[in-house]
């Protein structure tokens, strides 16, 4: 079933149906037909993984009823061929398997119909077709379904991997960006400082961090709480050299700690903090001309802005960007390559957990 | 009036009177005692540049009646020790002279009583006292006062220029690290894009670009209308190649612009717009691996970091940084070079404007 149109779009604005003239993640209604059109790639979707803020408003408005929560999913993605949550604007993502590959993709030679995939890119830019609704699992925010949807060229997905548990390559791909950009702006002797070191994405930044700063490197991270599992391990397995325990929305708390664990301050702050008002302590950890990249969504442009304006700090404030190439690769791979932190992962995020 | 407590702190929480443990300006109250401790600059200040925001709001609450507006500051400055808007959070900037230099300033030595300096901080931080509230210009935003008010040792200020009339120098303060940022980033050869060209910023920006990106390089501007006087300078003085007319709100319409103008995409996309919406296009402009510069203060951090992950770009946005080493001289030296950006901004900006 492949299907050739005039020139379709490396962004999907030929699967937009209304409003023309937008690209598909503004877009009101997509063309979910599944076929691969010359530059697509066609799936069999079994899972939705609906976004955390989407799920529970769709949970809320259902009373936690799998039937309702379904019945829900199943009108959005009829009316608009995509699973957008219209309250929150956010999607998720699918896991599925490779239907048809266009005959004009330029990654064909790597692509199998078979393989099995995880999209990297929003549900809400995702043309999608639901033949059926098997089950909603309310406690994982996943959704068994059988229906397919497709990936324009410039859509970011992952082949899942063999020796990884779906469970955890989807909850590591889920953060896949932070060890990335990690990897790269970190250099060897560098002091790296994470803020919200113990948790998903601060785990895998600091254990990439630590290898490529390497033994005359530091790397220090800022956890609310020293007793907590993650924290642990952080310190056990050598994945930090130091912790601070300090709230980052605090400023001074933070600013207090610093003439002990970050001296001459860092080359490289990652804020890796799921709760706003964290830009400034951030900004006070960096050194002159050094670099803050901020992996929260939490993050206010404006606090960041004004904040580094206010207090004369000379750096760079960078966007965290979920998209880099290879990036999927390089978070599974920091798994794989510590056994520490993939038996943590496992206990955490597991099928079994 | 030179006073030295034990040891005032760089960012000013010395002055903090309520909360304290926050930083001056999460503060309610500022100790704004018009002496200069250890590491302060004490200036007597004539003029006081009320942000543009809280001006509007303050102008509206007080039925634009200069009186009113005038006691208005009067009892912000006697409450809280600083000109800080509750409504709108902004402050503004400061036009005086150095009364007073703290004994343990590294910059002792370039200072002198008397200079003529602009604060390049908010208000929103500076502790300041009001001795007399002369006039209110409704039209400028401008206040005429007696006063004084303390810069911490990590406030940024400028000397104000001998050949530059005072009111085209603030409005080039103003935006000064759009121009210093865009020399830094911008290299010999490089393809820079200027969103929102034709305004303040954005002519600064492009002027810097043209000069850094030399012959073999192109600078195109995004505009909204190719005939304002903005956009016409820009063409004729020669500080950019191309002009792309479009709504920079409308991702589409841009990105059918990019073939013509822009086939290679820019090395570097500088965002100057002051308009919501437009984080999409300045990443569709943007080649693989390029740089997004969001000086806008209008920029969504979750749009930025969204669009780029959801059209699969691997680029690094840098959140704009208002300060950088030797931005104000930058920023003035930008005009100096350019007699018609000069007479542009004289014109325009300037005290007979």
């Amino acid at each position: 079933m492949i299907a050739s149109p005039a020139a379709p779009c490396a962004f999907g604005t030929h699967r937009v149906l209304e409003p023309t003239g937008t690209l598909p993640q503004a877009a009101w209604r997509l063309d979910s037909t599944p076929v691969a059109h010359a530059n697509e790639l066609l799936c069999d979707v079994d899972v939705l993984n609906i976004d955390s803020a989407s799920f529970t408003q769709i949970a809320a408005q259902c009373g936690d009823d799998p039937e309702a929560i379904a019945a829900h999913i199943r009108e959005t993605v009829a009316t608009r061929g995509k699973q957008h949550n219209a309250v929150t604007g956010s999607g998720g993502m699918f896991v599925g398997r490779i239907a048809a590959v266009g005959e004009a993709r330029t990654d064909r030679a790597t692509l199998a119909v078979g393989d099995r995939i995880a999209s990297l890119v929003s549900l809400t830019l995702t043309p999608l077709h639901l033949d059926e609704i098997l089950a909603v699992d309310v406690a994982t925010h996943r959704v068994r379904v059988r229906g397919t949807a497709v990936l324009f060229a410039s859509g970011s997905f992952a082949k899942l991997p063999d020796d990884i548990d779906a469970d955890v390559a989807l909850s590591v791909l889920d953060v896949a960006g932070a060890p990335a950009q990690v990897r790269r702006l970190a250099a060897p002797g560098q002091t790296v400082c994470v803020i919200g070191a113990d948790g998903k994405s601060g785990m895998l930044a600091c254990a990439q961090a630590k290898s490529r700063v390497g033994p005359l490197g530091r790397v220090v991270g800022i956890v609310p709480q020293a007793d907590t599992p993650g924290a642990r391990l952080l310190t056990a397995a050598g994945y930090v050299d130091d912790l601070i325990v300090a709230d980052a929305r605090d400023a001074l708390a933070v600013l207090a700690a610093i003439p002990s664990a970050l001296p001459a301050l860092a080359d490289l702050v990652v804020n890796c903090v799921n709760v706003a008002g964290t830009e400034l302590a951030s900004i006070l950890c960096a050194r002159d001309e050094g670099v803050v990249y901020f992996f929260s969504m939490a993050t206010s442009f404006t606090a960041a802005a004004l904040g580094a304006e206010g207090v004369g700090k000379d750096i760079t404030m960078i966007v965290g960007n979920g998209y880099a190439k290879g990036h999927a690769e390089v978070a599974l791979q920091t798994l794989r390559e510590r056994p520490p932190l993939l038996a943590y992962f496992n206990a955490r995020y597991g099928a079994r957990s």
